[in-house]
C-alpha cells in the first residue's frame, strides 16, 4: 500500500503534519466508541480545560472542530465578522495568502498589507492605518503569527500595543497553526481574540482538529456576527458545553484520546522546555545554514521562525530537486518552497516532538543531497556548527522515577 | 484515561461510531507522512477511483472532506444551491430535523415536508409539490436515505420515478450517512445529483472523513451555486485533481492508509455481500425485537432499516435507563432515543463491521438489561428468534488460501 | 497475509492464546528498547514483585523466562530434581500426559497415577503411596491444577493436607497453567513450592513468558539439584537478581511492557473479582451445556473447571466437526477434543480478559453449529440459561471517575 | 510506565535488541489466535520455507523456537551432540564465553582456544588440532560468527576449508547471532551443519524466536545424540512438521505474523541488498571512528564487522559514562563495553532496520558525548567523513508503483 519502502525510519522534516510521539501513536491504537456515554464527555471536559493552557489563557473558550487549519481559519472569521467588514491582512507567504482568498471569499472588504516573501508584517503600515481609523470601520486584524512558507514570525506584541496605543477596538485575529505550541505564544497577556491552531502542527498529532480558541470579546461578536455558518458555528458547541455533552455531531474518538495523551506529554515536558526546544532546534537549524554558505530567506533575525526554516539556494539549482532527492535516497521529507518561492527554497521544518539527533540525522542528509545537486558544501559542516551549539545547550532528560 | 474499566470487549451498537476492524486499526497504526511526496497522491488517486464503487456511480465525482456528516451536508448544500432557494426536505426524525436546521440558517427556503416519527417521507406529498411546480421554483429535494433516530429507510427510487414522472429538474441530494456501504444505494440509477455519508459508519472508520459524491449535474450547478463557501468548496479540490495533488489543505495521513484498507476489505467481502450480511443482521434483530413483546418505532415494514432498529418501550421503563444500564453493568453500548422519542425508544445499532455472534451476544445483553428493568422478557426468546433465522441464512466464509 | 477475512471480531473460545485486553495490546504497540539500560530493570523490579501477588506468595521467588509453558515445566523439574529421582505424577488429560511424558524423558522416575480422562487426580492413590513411603523415596507430586483437556480441576488443598499428614517433605510442583490468575490459588496457604504458567492464558498476553515460581524450600533444592539445565536454570536468574540487572540474556520489551499492563488490569478490576468474574462465566457455561441436553466431560462437580468446559458430544458428531464449522460459518474459535477424546469432546474456553455478553455471542454460536451438524438443540436454550444466572449474577463495572 | 519521557524518538544503537520496522510493528498489533485453525499452520508453511532463504540453504530444516539466542544455543548443542563430547571452541569475547559456558555446563569436554578480545577465532589452532585428530575425537566445531561484544567477524569459510582438508566430519555449529541477515552468510556453501540467530537481532523483531536450522547431517546427528531434551529438542518438532500442524506448544502469533512482515520487507528490499546496506553503514561507522582519532576494538581489517563497531576510549575516559550520557541527554542507546572490556569499549550497533541518516545522527551524537565527557573530537569530524562516503554509495530507494 506504501509507495515506497526504503529501510529504517522515514525522517520527516515538512512543517506539518509532524512527528507523533509513540504514546500517542499508542493512545489511538484503538476501536471507536459511543461518543454519547459518560467517557468521552469526561474526558473531553479535561481537553478543554488543558487546550486553553496551550493558548495561555484563562478567559478564553476552545472548540475542537473536526477540520483543518483551513476551517478553524473559516471559523475564526465566520463567527465573529459580518459580511463587508473592513479586515487589516498581511500578505507575507504562501498560507497568508491563503488566509487572505478565503477572506475575500467570505466577502469580507480586506485591506491587503503586502510585504516582499521573507519579511515579517508590515506594521509600520497598520499604525498608519489604525491613526487613520478614528472612525474604527477596521472590525479585524488577521495576521499569520508564522508564515510557514518563508520561516517568518511576526511580533504580536507589536501589534497588541499598536491597537492600545490607538485605542482601537478592532478584533486580533491570529493564525497560530505553526507557532502555539512551539513558539512563544500568550493569548490573554496580548489581547488575542481568536487564535486557532491543526492538531497536525506542534501537538504532534494526525490532521482532524482545527483549535479555536475565542476570547470573550470574540464570544460577544459572535452573537451578531451575521456571516453564514452552521458547521462552524461557536453557538451550537456553546449549547453543548452547557449540556455537558460537548459534541454537537461525532468527533473523532481517536484524536480525542491522542490529543489526551499529546498534552499529558507536553505537560511533562513542560511547556515552556517545549518552546526552548524549539528555539533551540531552530537556532541549530540556522547555524548549519550559515555553514553551508546558504542564504535564510528570512531577512532578518527578528523573524526569524524556530518551526520552519526556509533555505534559498543558489540560482543554478532547483530546490524541487532537493526535496525529491531527499525522498527518493535518503528517506527524508523536507518542504517544498511554494508558489512565489517554488524552486528557490526548500524548507526544513524543526517544530513538533523532535529532539537533537534527529535533527542532525536530518542535516547531515541535507549536506549530502546538496553535494548530490552540485551545491560545493563542505560536508560536515552544518552539522559541525550545529552539535557545537547544541552540545551546550541541551538540558539532561528528566528520570521518571 | 478511559472512563471505565470493564473486563473484556466493550460491545459497541450505537449506530455511529461503528465498530473497525482490526486491519484497518492496524493500517492507521502509523506516524505522520508527507502528504506532498508522490505516495499520497498515488493512494489518492486509488481511494478516489474506489470510493466511487460504493456510491455505484461511474460518472459521479468523489470528495473526501476532513469532517463530519454535518460537514458533508454543507458541502452539498453550499455548492449546489444559492440563497433563498427552495428546497423540498422531509422531516421524520432527529437527523433530518438537524439538516432541515442546518439548511434554514443557511438561508434557503425550505418546504418542510413532516411525518410522524416512525413513518418514512411523505413521497405523496412530494408528487403533490412536483405536481404544482410547473415554474420549477423548487431547486432541489433533500432526503435522508436512512434516518438514524427512527430506523426508516426512505425509498429513493420512488423519488426518482416521481422527479422523472414530472419531468422535474430538482436536484437530487441524499443524506446516505447510516445507508451506503450498507443498503441497497445506486447513485447513477436513481439520477441521485449529491450523496454523502460518513467515515465512522458503515465504511467503519474513524469519524473524520465526509464523503460526498456529485453527479455532473451537481458539478454543473456548483458553478453558479452563491453560497458562500471555502472549506467546503469542491472548486479547490477540483482544481487540484487537476494538478494530480488532490489536496487543497492537509488530509489525515491516518484516515486515508485506513480507507485503503477499510475499501479493501468491503472488496474482498464484496459489496452485496455487505449489503445482505446487513440485511440478514437487521432481520434477526427485528425477530428479536418481536420475540420480546416489544414494538418497533418504525410503523410499516417497507421502511425497516437494515442499519439500526429503534426499539419502542413500554411507558412505565425509560428506555434511557436502559442504555445507561448496558453501559455500567454489560459493557454494552445501545443508542438513546433521542429529542421526540427520548426515553421511548432505544437503538441497536446493527451496521458496520459485525458479525452473527457479536449481535447475538448483543441481543443477549438486551434480554437481561429488560429483565433489570422490570420488563417481563422471557430470556432467551429474542436470541432463539435471531439463531433460528440466523441458521439457517448465514453463508460460510470464504477462505484466502 | 490471514488465512480468512471474515467481516466482524473473531470469537476467541480455545482455552489458550486468549483474548488480549485492548489496553495490552496498546502497551505493546512499540519498537524495541535497550533492556541494559536504567528503564527496564526498573520496570521488570515492580513486574516481580507484582507477579507474586498473582501466585498469592510472599516467600516465592518469581521467574519469567522467554518460553512457552512446557519450557517453564522444564525449568520447575530440572532445577529441583535429579536424574532417577521418583516423582508421583497424575495422568488425567492431554496436558498432564504431556507433562509426565517430559518428566520420563529427563529420566526421573516417573510413578504415573492414572485416572479416567473426565475424573480428577486420584488423591486416595496419592495418600496410599505417601503412607507406605516413609523412607521418603518420593521426591516430588506433580500435578496439574487444572487439567485443560478436559475441563478438571485437582484439588491443591488436599494435596497439601496429605503431604502434612504424612509429614512428607517430598516437593509440590504445580502445573497452574490454566489455573492462576483465574482459579483460586493460593501457593503460601498451599505450600506449593514450584508452581508455573504461561502468559497466554489467564493472564491474557501473547505467548512467550513462561512464569515460574519458587518456594524458599524449592530454591533450597536447586542448589543440589544435578538436572542438566542451563537456559532454565534460576541460578543465572538470582545472580542478575542480586546484581539488579534482572536479565541474564535478552527479554521481550513488548512482553514486559504489556505484562505490566496486564498486571495493571487485574489488579484494577481485583484478582478476586477477577476470579470471581470466571467462576460466574463458568457456571453459566455449564447451565448452558446442561440446557442443551449435553454431558459436561467432568465427572463430577467437583472438578468443574472454571476456566475451560470440555463438552460431549452423541456418538453420531464427530466434535472436529463443530470446531470446524465455528471457524468456517461463524468466525469462533472452540477447542478441539484431543487425543483420547478427539472426536468426542469440543472445548469452550473461558478464560482471560472476558465478559458475559461475549460468552453469550460464543453460547448462541454454538447452538446454531449443534443444529447445523444435526444435533436436535432447541435454539436459544442455552443462552436462556446461562443468561437466567448471568442477570442476576452480574456485577456493576466500576467507575474510574 | 517508561522509566523516561524524552521528546522525540530513541535513537536505538545497541547491538540488539535492534529497531522494528513499522510495517512490522503494524503486523504484530493484534489480538490472540488459535494456533489449531488452519491458518497459523498455513502460514507457518510459508515461514519455514522463506526463513531458509535467509540462512541460505536450501537443505537445512528450519526451527523457530519459543526462545532466545540462548536457548536457541542449548537447541543446536543439545540435539546434536552427548554428554562429555569433545567440542572446539573459541573464546574471543563476552558472547563466544557465556557459550562455552554453557557447552561445559552441558557436560561436553570443551577444547577452548582462546584470542585477546579484539582478534579473530584463532584458525591456526585449528588447522593443528584437526591435524592431530585422526581418530576424529572432535565432534563439533563451536565458533561464533560475529563476536556482539568486540566487533569481530570470524572467517566461516576458512573454517569450512580446514575441515575439508583435514576431511574431518566434526560438525560445523555457528552462532549467527548477530551476523544472519546481516552479513554474508552461506550455509550450504560453507557447510554449515547448524545455524541459529534470533528475532531481535537481523531480522528486527521483538526478543522471542530463537531460529536454529539443522543441515541433513545435524538431523541425522540428532537421532543419535544422547544430551538430554525436550522443550528444545527437534524430534516433537519433526513430527508435528510431518502432521502439518508444525506446533509441538503455543507459539506467538504475534511473532508470527511480524515474522511474515519481517521476512516480506527483507525480500522486497533484496537480501544482498539488505547485507550491502550493513556493509555501507558499518564502512561510515568505522570512518567516523578513525575520524574522530579513536581505534576500533577490533584489531585486524580482515575482522570488522558490519554490524557492530566497538570503540575503544582513552583510559582516562569510562566508556559507560559515555553510553549513560547517551541515554540520558541525547536519548541515544549505545552498547556498554562488557567484561574485560568494560569501561574501556562503548558500542555503536549498526544492524538491523536502520538507514543512513539514522546512523549519522548516532554519529553526530556520538560525537557531543565525547566533546561532554573531556575527549577533544573535532565536532562534526566524524559525520564528515562518514558523509563523504555514503554520498558516494547510496543507492536511490526504488519506487513500489
Amino acid at each position: 500500500m506504501d509507495y515506497v519502502y526504503g529501510p529504517g525510519r522515514n525522517h520527516l522534516f515538512v512543517p506539518g503534519p509532524v512527528n507523533i510521539p509513540d504514546p500517542v501513536i499508542r493512545a489511538m491504537n484503538r476501536n471507536n466508541e459511543d461518543y454519547r456515554s459518560p467517557a468521552i464527555p469526561a474526558m473531553t471536559k479535561t481537553l478543554l480545560e488543558d487546550v486553553k493552557k496551550i493558548f495561555k489563557t484563562t478567559t478564553g473558550t476552545p472548540f475542537l472542530f473536526p477540520t483543518t487549519g483551513t476551517g478553524a481559519w473559516e471559523s475564526a472569521l465566520t463567527n465573529t465578522l459580518s459580511p463587508g467588514d473592513r479586515i487589516v491582512s498581511f500578505l507575507i507567504g504562501q498560507f497568508s495568502l491563503l488566509w487572505i482568498d478565503q477572506q475575500q471569499r467570505l466577502n469580507f472588504n480586506v485591506d491587503v498589507v503586502e510585504s516582499d516573501w521573507g519579511q515579517g508584517a508590515n506594521l509600520d503600515v497598520l499604525a498608519e492605518k489604525l491613526a487613520a481609523d478614528s472612525a474604527h470601520t477596521i472590525k479585524a486584524i488577521c495576521i499569520v503569527h508564522n508564515e510557514t512558507a518563508t520561516g517568518v514570525t511576526n511580533n504580536l506584541a507589536t501589534v497588541r500595543k499598536l491597537l492600545d496605543h490607538y485605542n482601537h477596538p478592532a478584533l486580533f485575529l491570529v493564525d497560530g497553526v505553526s507557532s502555539i505550541c512551539a513558539l512563544d505564544f500568550r493569548m490573554d497577556e496580548w489581547g488575542v481574540d481568536v487564535a486557532l491552531t491543526g492538531s497536525q502542527k506542534a501537538l504532534s498529532l494526525p490532521t482532524g482538529i482545527g483549535m479555536v480558541c475565542a476570547s470573550p470579546k470574540a464570544i460577544e461578536a459572535s452573537k451578531t456576527a451575521k456571516s453564514v455558518r452552521v458547521f462552524f458555528d461557536w453557538k451550537d458547541y456553546l449549547k453543548f458545553y452547557k449540556l455537558g455533552t460537548y459534541w454537537p455531531y461525532t468527533p473523532s474518538i481517536q484524536l480525542l484520546y491522542g490529543l489526551r495523551a499529546a498534552l499529558d506529554l507536553i505537560f511533562e515536558e513542560g511547556l515552556d522546555n517545549v518552546i526552548a526546544r524549539h528555539s533551540r532546534l531552530g537556532k541549530a537549524t540556522r547555524l548549519a545554514v550559515e555553514a553551508w554558505g546558504l542564504k535564510n530567506c528570512t531577512q532578518k533575525e527578528e523573524w526569524f521562525s524556530d518551526t520552519v526554516t526556509a533555505v534559498v539556494v543558489p540560482p543554478y539549482i532547483d530546490s524541487a530537486e532537493i526535496v525529491k532527492r531527499g525522498w527518493k535516497r535518503y528517506n527524508l521529507s523536507l518542504g517544498l518552497g511554494l508558489n512565489k518561492v517554488a524552486g528557490k527554497v526548500f524548507r526544513i521544518g524543526h517544530l513538533g516532538n523532535l529532539n537533537e539527533l534527529q535533527l542532525l540525522g536530518c542535516l547531515a542528509g541535507v549536506e549530502m543531497i546538496l553535494k548530490d545537486v552540485g551545491y560545493p558544501v563542505v560536508l560536515g559542516s552544518g552539522v559541525a556548527a550545529a552539535c557545537a551549539y547544541l552540545q551546550n545547550n541541551t538540558p539532561m532528560i528528566p528520570s521518571r522515577i
